[in-house]
C-alpha cells in the first residue's frame, strides 16, 4: 500500500524558505506571485492491505517522527 | 488561483532522506514500512485567473527555479 503524507507549517508560523523561494521567483521576474509555502511530502510503501491499520499506524509515524506537531500540521492520503 | 507543485527525485536516485526517515522508522518499531521518499510539496498562490497562462507560468518557475531537472520529476496541480 501507498501512502502520502503531506507536512507543511501552520498558517502563522514563518516560512523562511517559502520567502526565499518567493523573493527568487520576483528577481527571475515572475511578478504575478503573491505568496509561497514550501512543505514535504513523503510518500510510504507499507507492507500493509488494511486501511484503517494503515492510516493508524501512520499517524503514528506522524506524530511520533514526521511532524513537528508545535509548528507543523500533515496530511494523510491512502493512494494504494 | 492555488497552485501546488510536488517536486521528488527520479526513481533510481539515491534518497538519502527517505533513507534517513526509513531508518528512523524502524528504530521506533515501525517494521512495516518497505521503502520511503522524500520530496517538496511547493504551494504557490498567483495574482492570476486564466488557468492555461498559470500553468505556463508555473511550468517555467520549475525548469528555472524549482526543480532541478537533472535529478528531479515535478507535477503541478491547479488547486483554485
Amino acid at each position: 500500500m501507498k501512502v502520502v503524507v503531506n507536512v507543511f507549517l501552520k498558517a502563522g508560523v514563518l516560512d523562511s524558505q517559502g520567502k526565499a523561494v518567493h523573493h527568487a521567483l520576483k528577481s527571475i521576474h515572475f511578478e504575478n506571485v503573491s505568496d509561497v509555502r514550501v512543505g514535504k511530502q513523503i510518500v510510504l510503501k507499507l507492507n500493509e492491505s488494511d486501511e484503517k491499520k494503515a492510516m493508524e499506524d501512520v499517524t503514528r509515524m506522524c506524530e511520533d517522527l514526521l511532524a513537528n506537531t508545535v509548528i507543523e500540521d500533515y496530511t494523510i492520503e491512502i493512494v494504494k
